[in-house]
């Protein structure tokens, strides 16, 4: 076996993330010798246990980090600023901070203030989930050939993007590295405009008078179902993605809802080709993504 | 083998729905004796000949309905009135014409005035469908656990619907019969709103500058994934039903408005609360829908 990237690695938020994350590692130990799993919530901690995912489970991610080589942060966004606080001053001298976190500005500017000169801290984005959350929601094969993007700060080190490079090739995926900024625009557009939109137009549909509210439920055609299907995602998680990413989903927003004005007004008005064009532009967006192989 | 429960059935537009129609009744003969298929498309008419799915294929619609007992209308709504005009003076006596619109009053608008007092006419809407279009894009289980709805019109005779019903349980669908205005606008919710929010996110993400919009194809997560599988649709079919169900889309979309623009100012304003609580009903909803058992 070759020398492993790390020797112990710390899984703070056991997830479908991070649960994915120990699941690969038990099956692959080139990646770390030891796995450790922390998180405050006692039932999930018992579940990891029962599920024997991680070598050893700590309540107090405090405790967990000790000896630590590598710790991965893998909660909502809006909990990473006061983890970070608390683990940092424990973890070894020369070990690496990261996170899995979908907004990496806010993220940032909640870690760096506490990040001390003897830690690395690599922000990290692996773009894979599905709609369920939870240590039993994860797989091993969860981030088979998704992206992950890493978003230096001015003070992470080349070593330091290298080893969460090959720590996150091991996993599976491909990886960028992207600007701060410019990731959370790409995201916004791509990945939490579609869940801010899917949990709106449940809304919608709820709010409809009583008979034909049943009837949504009834009669759910594919549109509706894909949409859901988002919808059903982790709530702290997206409620701080919304919060933590405002700028660039409000401003997403705006562009889609003066989209769908025009399209109102194409309707209104009947103007076939916009229409027509409109509906043709999706499907060749679509074409590309098939091209692209993101798709199964 | 008990008598079946049409001798001739011709299918008008053998595309997706259409051909998926054709198919199951070559599964099982109890549906039809005979099939037939028409399409004024030639090459259409010779990849029906070619995958052998009809019995007798014809590019001419008026040809193609004589001595037949039931005669499906499965081509894009605005098209249904034309052809309907076309075709009925040369049906049989006491024949069936029932369609397979997405749309019901305009449908019904369209066909109502051709419609003779020898011919009994069964408006449908089997809802079943995927991206893809086309005879090939068919197949014999598209309808199974689905829902047919059948939006009668004050013509329509009891053993008309009698014979569509017992139709599409053959299909493997289930029935449900249902008021005309009132089926358009739950359609407008659970399946027209939600193809075209997905076609203009398409647009959204296509207008982003050049260097975002090919980060868009790279890293479209899950969320834009899902977005863009119900954007590959038809566009001659969308086009139709934009058009087609106008009213009820176009205040869909203005509730969809308000209940986006309530979340926009949440989240400008970090109103936590409301966020969640959003949030948390999506998921309710999907819920109910899994309870449904729409999903599989």
């Amino acid at each position: 076996m070759n020398t492993p990237i790390f020797n112990r690695v710390v899984v703070i938020g056991p997830g479908l993330i991070g649960s994915s994350i120990l699941r690969r590692i038990q099956k692959d130990r080139s990646i770390a010798l030891y796995t450790v799993a922390a998180d405050t919530n006692p039932q999930v901690c018992e579940r990891v246990r029962e599920l024997a995912i991680a070598d050893e489970v700590y309540q107090d991610p405090v405790q967990s980090v000790k000896d630590a080589d590598c710790v991965v942060l893998a909660i909502p966004v809006g909990a990473m600023g006061e983890v970070a606080k608390n683990i940092i001053p424990h973890m070894k001298k020369g070990a690496i901070l990261t996170d899995t976190g979908s907004t990496k500005e806010s993220v940032i500017k909640a870690i760096e203030p506490y990040v001390t000169s003897d830690i690395v801290f690599v922000p990290a984005h692996p773009m894979a989930g599905t709609e369920f959350s939870g240590p039993d929601a994860g797989f091993e094969s969860l981030f088979e050939n998704r992206w992950c993007l890493i978003t230096p700060t001015p003070h992470t080190t080349q070593a330091g993007i290298d080893k969460i490079t090959k720590f996150w090739q091991a996993m599976g995926t491909n990886i960028r590295i992207l600007d701060i900024k410019h990731h959370d625009k790409v995201c916004a557009i791509v990945s939490h405009l579609p869940h801010l939109i899917a949990f709106t137009i449940c809304n919608t549909a709820d709010s409809l008078e009583d008979e034909a509210r049943s009837e949504v439920l009834d009669y759910a055609a594919s549109g509706f179902r894909d949409f859901t299907r988002v919808a059903s995602s982790d709530p702290t998680m997206w409620r701080d993605v919304f919060l933590n990413n405002r700028e660039a989903i409000l401003e997403m927003l705006a562009r889609f809802t003066e989209d769908a004005q025009a399209m109102a007004k194409a309707i209104r008005w009947k103007d076939e080709d916009y229409i027509t064009q409109t509906i043709q532009k999706g499907r060749r967006i679509r074409k590309s993504l098939i091209d692209n192989k993101q798709l199964q």
